[in-house]
């Protein structure tokens, strides 16, 4: 009762030089609460005061750990306030239920909004992407396919041409066939290859350089606790959108679905703003950018399902169940506005649909395993080529000129990308075909099998369900695209490593994809062949009879996909789980589990990290991987602040310093907290300040509280002891003291510290020896630990 | 190196006494190995010598919580040696891969042999369920559907009829139709119902009694760290499948998917034994439980995800996330060992396999909705009458009959089914048949339509394909199937309650399920019977006319399914996905969404707990719920131990007891461990030793070290210091020392408090104030708290 009283009468206490609530923070008010036995659960209603003085205080710098304990704390008396009033009136038990609804309804906004962004993105990159190629006359706003859709002279075989689409060449030279008509597409589409990519460079530089990238190391650093400002605002989210377009339009070898995860995280941010639950509540905030970010996989590949296994294990840190419900139902919302959007015009979710007939066998297991090693080796080696790549970008001058390095790149995509059909095409669609089945395909060249020579019914007889079902020669056509399959495979290896990083929105997802389905489909087309013209091989003997169909070349591209994909992301569950949702078929399952597996397992063997982690680490962000077990045997004593030659531990007493004493020590050192301790002599812990709410509490008390100067004590303790006739009146700052900092024992092994620092979000942690105070631990100090030893001969684990 | 060496010579060095080992704890050796600055890591090693001993350090008593952090500390320990070891020679490379994999070995076998347990489960109790009702005279061992199968009298129509198949009437009296055929088979089906039923508590009283109930809260309390003794050992395994067989098969309203958890969890623990990594780390054994309980989702419902999800949503309390990759890989082995096995006969992976075809509208919504309200109070309601009831059965002399109850609730159970066709007919084959779309059941009384009598096509006309696909009114059979399945609904809201919790293995979700599927089949038809007469109306209009196929009762009945067993289990995601994997179309997902959330809301608007927390607080486990959060103000200091009137906290000085005093510490309390502190003055705290190493250590001491004597001082510091001329030898105990215990402030708020001891799984916690040893709070503390808090009056919160 006393504190409610207390906030009616000073809510409107509002003075010119914000000294708002002053009163709150007057010692004799504190002491006279005291008395009536409510100090101890005062305080934080204090700190809620001191937040309404717009001061700052509990509020973080940019580029600062959040702490993860005050943060949950402080949802949690917001929630206790509200559910305390909803006893009182209607208006606040609306206001409660409202509360309480916030949650989904916030879901909702961002899956109307990520699925409604999702779907605009995909329209006009392929309205963009075609434009390369040509132009509609009915509207230059159509793509190719809209184009021709109701034209009447197209037929099914040739459904991508009609009159109305004009290539480039019709349109200028007035001829489709011939050199020069050659000579003047490429030109154009090199022409818009370099524009939209200038475009996207140049967007992103002057408006929002947080743009740039994939985003998922820092989506993952930020919610790991970490503020960077203006990463997930309104203006990246709006360049990164336009800028991703036209990035996935020029044809570099990049994809369009870690954008927009980052996207997606933008709009939870957004959005966030709108409810005071999450917008003053770093932690609550983070719980919506994870579901944000399952948002971004589901609208990414039509995987709701997947997109929360994603956000649960590859990016988010903290992830109660609550979340994981809520996740899916914002995942859903945006798969199903997307598929109202339509964009693939064919009502499916995916991006990929894949349906597949034909079993696969035991023995087909081990190319599987095989496919699982190439993607392996290319994900570590991947990862490797990459970091060496932006170190040399960082450490030299090619990284003072993104503009021309993008132009240059792009150049040199569009002029090697042109010739090859199968890299001419966008990503996704070479995938896509490479997916897919023969039956599906007829008019591909992929798909030029001669007729059936020996064995099985005559190719004539077949019915329609089963052409191409049955195991045929390879024709000319098969041929020609097994030899640009080959070329694209060494072209795309070669120009990710030098696209992913570079200043524009760049997802991997899709580059890595093809590299394995392109693998995958050329192993597939080989087995494939040797089943045909080895049939009587033991290893084919009973399962592949000749006219049979037993080899399925796009499952094939579809495990290398996967695999590959596993081998630069390290995603387990969550890309199985994606895969299936793509080909809907639990058959499917083992031999992508099997790749998956072998995958993780061998690039694991080349290089721990996967490419987020290791560009978190090229980052130097304070990321403290959740995955990775810390095995070294080190104690606390061995990484706490001070080291044995450093000067003592800075900390404050309780009730023995005056208010210059502390604006040294402040300004005299940079730690961004200080021990309270009751005595400098017995170093027995009270509890802990941080150096932010301590400047601004000071500054506050100096412009806005009596009496206060720089020879007044400083008091942390309950009860503000009388001072002598004449002295100035003291400062009480018990209110901004956080009375409950973790202590560990000096003896306390690096694995548990670091398993605490994880598991309950801490920044720093105060290190005590038979109940002194010795010293500090921070998440810097204990990443920096784990950086030295990492680096050590790990024969030392037990000897240091 | 030290520390090598010490192993090595003493490792062959065991004695008559059991005193193995014995010189590692002698403590000149230990002060020797302190100057060589090992002191502080050896700690630990000295701990492994110690469980050499085979003295039970380190290991815990029945019915007692785990201490997480030391039981990884101690996995971690294993590692380091093995990968130490690993540069020595090649036997120990070998070996030390063979452990990186026993992980993936172990998830293989509990997978296969829990797929083929479930496969054998399913084959036994489809036969012993239709011995009931006749029995084929190929051969005993045949089911009805075996029977016939290869029948040429058998036509597609009534394939459930072959002159092999005999009725039990037939076989006596010789008729198949009239009264006294119906008396002879009713006899006979309640004889063997009752036979069945007797048989199964007769060898749970037997043999094992852990082997009654679902298994499930039990499960949930093993995993968060708690010891119970046989519950999953080879005695439980072996009746639990039996009986299981038995209590399904008796035609009681109990289904196998909980008992199937249960088991997978009794392989798993089982095979854990092969392992040494396993067989000695409770924490590390836990994680192979969590996945087993996957395993155990996965072969109930063919659903592998799903099971993963349910793993990780209702049953684990520590899942890493190399959990869910490994849950995921076994319970996909489960799945395909029981798909190999086909004990459905139709090649499928899961129980009830629905394929609709017919897209739901946006005002359907409004039924779906009301299902979830209808799942909700229904699952609210069963657990306040079912734990009501068990209550009473604990309280009165009902308790003291399980058998006599077993043999009264089945012969009322079947007395009262059998003349119900659908209460006659097994769970999981009504839930089935009401899922189904009309098309599949042509025979069936609920696809009874008449024909079309006006508007739409003339019933003549319509092709195969969309026979019973157009709205029609309903036939008479229909009708009586009206009446039935109402009948059924209450006999099964009914019986289910008084069921579960007896002495048999028992289920839940399949009654749920039935329940809410015969509820939603009901609606299902109203709604249809509604569109089709009077379509007319404006809700009906414009997507739901004449002759149109428009509503899918199949539909509401699995929504209604999924709605009952949510409001029972209060299970979210893992449900969604598991009714997913059963539907395999996404389509379904929004109205699922609909129904479980409702549900779900509903429920814990009347009662927060679902029914397996409510059965952990009625048995009164010590189990900290992971998903609740404490909301009350209170803090550390209300809830430790000494409370103000107590006498003051039992402490043991580092260097001022003798064995006698500490003898007389642990015959005078009854307290689990005793803060280590400095001084009795100072209370400053140095570590903390559990009551049980005590205990063993200084028995061991006095039966096998020299000198050891009730004077003999114990000495807990680094250094043992000399003793005066003529005094006995100390004792060392710092080996057994933890000196890493966790410390809060007394300040510390409870909610803070509560998610320390979740997230780190901690035993107990020691509380300071102002740096002195001030208490001591334990799980059941907080366990006590939580209890007193939520009975008091809410409105309390904030001032108590």
């Amino acid at each position: 009762v006393d504190s409610m009283g207390f906030m009616l009468t000073t809510e409107n206490s509002v003075d010119a030089t914000g000294c708002r609530f002053l009163r709150a923070l007057l010692p004799s008010d504190l002491a006279g609460r005291s008395k009536g036995g409510q100090a101890q659960n005062g305080s934080v209603d204090v700190l809620d005061l001191l937040q309404g003085w717009g001061s700052g205080v509990g509020t973080y710098d940019d580029f600062n750990t959040i702490d993860w304990v005050r943060e949950k704390s402080k949802d949690r008396d917001r929630h206790r306030e509200i559910s305390r009033k909803r006893r009182q009136s209607i208006t606040a038990l609306l206001l409660s239920v409202s509360d309480a609804f916030s949650g989904w309804l916030l879901m909702l906004l961002i899956g109307l909004m990520s699925g409604a962004l999702a779907g605009g993105i995909d329209i006009a990159a392929h309205w963009l992407t075609d434009l390369k190629e040509g132009v509609c006359l009915n509207g230059f706003w159509f793509n190719h396919e809209h184009c021709c859709w109701n034209s009447k002279e197209t037929t099914f075989q040739e459904r991508h041409r009609c009159p109305q689409w004009k290539s480039w060449a019709e349109l200028t030279v007035g001829v489709t066939e011939g050199a020069s008509a050659y000579v003047v597409n490429y030109l154009m589409y090199v022409i818009w290859a370099l524009l939209f990519s200038f475009l996207a460079v140049f967007l992103v530089r002057a408006f929002a350089p947080y743009a740039c990238g994939s985003g998922i190391p820092e989506i993952k650093t930020i919610l790991s606790g970490f503020i960077i400002r203006g990463y997930l605002g309104k203006w990246t989210l709006v360049i990164k959108t336009i800028t991703l377009v036209l990035a996935v339009a020029s044809g570099l070898s990049l994809g369009k679905e870690g954008p927009l995860v980052h996207v997606a995280c933008c709009c939870g941010n957004i959005f966030c703003h709108l409810f005071t639950k999450y917008r003053k509540n770093e932690a609550k905030r983070r719980e919506v950018l994870s579901a944000a970010s399952a948002v971004g996989v589901s609208v990414a590949f039509g995987a709701p399902i997947g997109g929360v296994l994603f956000s649960l294990e590859e990016v988010s840190y903290y992830f109660p169940l609550k979340t994981l419900w809520r996740s899916f139902f914002a995942a859903l919302v945006a798969a199903f506005t997307l598929r109202s959007i339509n964009p693939f015009g064919n009502s499916r979710l995916v991006l990929f649909y894949v349906e597949f007939h034909t079993p696969w066998h035991l023995l087909e297991l081990f190319p599987f395993v095989l496919l699982g090693i190439f993607g392996g080796l290319w994900g570590a080696l991947f990862i490797r080529a990459n970091i060496a790549w932006c170190r040399r970008r960082k450490a030299t001058r090619l990284g003072r000129y993104p503009v021309l390095e993008v132009a240059v790149v792009s150049l040199a995509t569009a002029v090697l990308a042109f010739p090859n059909d199968y890299t001419r095409m966008s990503g996704s669609e070479l995938i896509s075909e490479l997916f897919n089945d023969c039956s599906l395909l007829d008019s591909s060249k992929l798909c030029d099998y001669g007729p059936l020579a020996k064995g099985g019914e005559p190719a004539g007889n077949l019915s329609e369900g089963t052409v191409g079902q049955a195991e045929r020669p390879a024709g000319p056509g098969v041929y020609t695209a097994v030899w640009q399959l080959a070329m694209a495979l060494l072209f795309k290896m070669a120009i990710t490593v030098v696209t992913f990083g570079m200043k524009v929105p760049s997802g991997l997802f899709i580059p890595s994809m093809a590299v394995g389905a392109v693998a995958g489909r050329l192993l597939g087309i080989g087995m494939e062949q040797l089943a045909y013209y080895h049939h009587d091989w033991d290893m084919f003997h009973g399962w592949c009879s000749p006219g049979a169909h037993c080899i399925t070349p796009g499952l094939y591209a579809m495990l290398g996909a996967a695999a590959c994909l596993g081998g630069v992301t390290r995603m387990t569950v969550s890309l199985v789980v994606i895969m299936f949702e793509l080909t809907g078929g639990l058959e499917y399952i083992v031999p992508l589990m099997a790749a998956v597996m072998t995958s993780k397992w061998v690039a694991d063997a080349l290089g721990r990290e996967g490419i987020y982690e290791a560009h978190i680490r090229l980052n130097g962000y304070p990321f403290l991987e959740p995955k990775e077990e810390f095995v070294h045997k080190t104690l606390a004593t061995d990484v706490m602040r001070p080291r044995r030659s450093d000067p003592p531990l800075s900390v404050v007493t309780q009730d023995g310093m005056t208010v210059e004493e502390l604006e040294g020590l402040i300004s005299d050192t940079s730690y961004s907290g200080f021990p309270v301790v009751v005595s400098p002599e017995s170093h027995r812990l009270v509890g802990f300040v941080l150096r932010r709410d301590l400047v601004i509490s000071i500054d506050n008390a100096r412009r806005c509280q009596e009496g206060i100067v720089g020879v007044s004590r400083v008091i942390f303790t309950e009860h503000t002891p009388v001072e002598a006739q004449g002295a100035p009146p003291p400062l009480n700052l018990r209110a901004i003291l956080d009375l409950s900092p973790l202590a560990i024992t000096d003896h306390t092994p690096m694995e548990i510290t670091v398993d605490i620092f994880r598991k309950l979000g801490l920044r720093q942690c105060l290190v005590t020896q038979n109940g002194r105070l010795l010293g500090i631990i921070t998440k810097k100090d204990i990443l920096k630990h784990m950086a030295q030893m990492a680096n050590r001969d790990p024969d030392s684990i037990l000897f240091n």
